[in-house]
């Protein structure tokens, strides 16, 4: 898989297209499920296991979830190329890390749709769209969801719903969550009031690479933590009509009031940053965040003109360790690292 | 006086020419003089001040001293420009704050030569040459002194020397000191070692604007603390053959083992310097001296190249305050100071 996709398609949660793209860098809708007739998988055997991937192969490769699916036996894929999985958002750092027999099946080309197989659960199915599009995201996987449960019986109880290894993703077994850009929020220091607003909700804040990771580059995650007792569309009512839009409306009320009030306080901020890329010879990953997320906010502003914000976006991945690694075909350290992502940087951003 | 005195001449230590002027930004020499029969000026009255006045005008401009001074009433002089005239080291702050009647005698165009009357003593004598030239300054000064004492007596003791207001002047009446350029000294944290040479030799290590200046843009000015039993061919022996040269090569050795073992942090500072000065929309005083001065350390050691060291240098002047204000020919506060100034230095490092 290249960095930019199998057909040079730049991964979808960065493409930075869809609605309020300004704001919401983009949204996502996972389910938790498990087939009928098998243990959950910490009471699995290998054999158990190595039949469960068996199955849950047929039944997504068979059944026209997208129009085309690509499977991947993470067993026989290179660390590396792992590691490039989880920064395009793809699988998670534990099925990473796995020694157990497991995979991920991708849509191909556009990276959407992705399921990875004997992760937590038996499936854990994930839809990612650009921009806010939590509808949109919701009806794809449950449309997935449904040519699974075609083929095989899910674990369900009548009483509590899906039945999920964890018990926080019993009933409807969804979560879902939104990734915003939120630099005006961060600069007038009012990120707690979307905490706030968030935990009246019962919802979490974090950071880019979700629980317990720091919210570099000003990306935060906003998700619901319980799925029990709510139905799908209660939940994606709260994103959609409730927080998100409350949460856009805080980020651009901050970036209106820095452009009137502060407005060379921006331009300086978002030029220096730019300056930087372009000059450095030395880049750590999370200072290039910073700095893609300064000249993101002035591109957005309008204090940056000239600079493509698609290539911002890309660069927030492409400066990831195995990303970057992946592109120069070969292992780096960490010194290396720093010397080709700066190298890459200031190429791209000339 | 524009910034580049009357024929758009940069100030002399700021030329960046002559000897060692990789290291040595200027050398100067200043001597301390009152004439015979009027008292120190601590105890003289408003009336003996005009008189010494008198008499120091008519020796200095009718003395030959150099092929054209310039005769400066400080006291119908503006602040701004007496804040000008600070700025390019020819008149002390002291001097620049003063009351009562005074002036200050610049030798035109090039300015190496500048005599300050009524400021500490009734004569203060100095010369600046750009680059390792104590000798040459000494030389010239010391003609200077002659051409006025030709005309004027000094207060001189057989016993003591030359007399003068502060005791730590008694004797010659000489201060030499020279301003260098550390930055190699500075990242390798053996800035001390100059310090320790210097206190050796009874020389005090101080900042860019002298006595209890902060030592800002790695600019460091090392010069005598006393003049009483030394003679001046003593005294310039130990700054041109014993301290600076060993302080030069202390700082060359810093520079080719960063360039040797660091280059690429070399590199990244000296570029990242360079992008933020041509980025940034907001710049202090003392950042600007300090990304100034990584650009100069990238010039001279080569890792900057199609950037005019001379740029650099006059940038250290013309973005003072009293600099910047002179150039756009009116006042600004504080806050349209940083924004000006990094307009100027944008435009000019463009």
């Amino acid at each position: 898989m290249s960095t930019r996709g199998r057909n040079g398609v730049a991964c979808e949660w960065l493409r930075g297209e869809g609605r309020d793209s300004d704001v919401v860098m983009s949204s996502r809708v996972r389910l938790a499920r498990n087939f009928a007739g098998y243990p959950f998988l910490s009471r699995a055997r290998r054999e158990q296991r190595r039949e469960i991937l068996v199955v849950a192969q047929r039944d997504i490769m068979e059944g026209s979830l997208a129009p085309q699916m690509m499977w991947i036996d993470l067993n026989e894929l290179p660390a590396l190329e792992r590691s490039v999985l989880v920064e395009r958002h793809l699988i998670s750092k534990q099925h990473a890390k796995g020694e157990e027999p497991r995979a991920v099946a991708i849509s191909s080309p556009d990276e959407r749709l992705s399921i990875m197989v004997n992760e937590e659960d038996h499936l854990r199915l994930q839809v990612i769209r650009s921009g806010l599009a939590v509808s949109e995201a919701f009806a794809q996987i449950d449309q997935a969801d449904d040519r699974i449960e075609s083929q095989s019986d899910y674990a369900f109880s009548a009483k509590y719903g899906y039945l999920t290894a964890c018990p926080t993703n019993v009933g409807t077994g969804i979560r879902v969550s939104v990734m915003l850009h939120l630099p005006g929020l961060k600069i007038s220091g009012e990120i707690e009031k979307v905490r706030r607003a968030a935990q009246g909700m019962s919802l979490a804040v974090r950071g880019f690479y979700g629980e317990g990771s720091e919210a570099v580059g000003d990306l935060f995650q906003v998700s619901n933590q319980t799925t029990l007792g709510k139905s799908e569309r209660e939940l994606l009512t709260v994103f959609e009509t409730n927080i998100i839009p409350k949460v856009i409306e805080y980020e651009r009320v901050a970036r209106r009031s820095l452009l009137e009030k502060r407005r060379v306080i921006l331009e300086d901020r978002a030029h220096r940053a730019l300056g930087l890329l372009r000059s450095a010879r030395l880049l750590k990953s999370d200072e290039a965040m910073e700095l893609l997320s300064c000249v993101r906010l002035g591109i957005m502003t309008g204090v940056i003109e000239k600079v493509d914000p698609a290539k911002v976006n890309e660069l927030l991945l492409t400066t990831q360790p195995a990303h970057l690694q992946k592109l120069l075909h070969r292992d780096l350290d960490q010194a290396e690292r720093r010397i080709e992502r700066a190298t890459l940087v200031r190429n791209t951003l000339a």
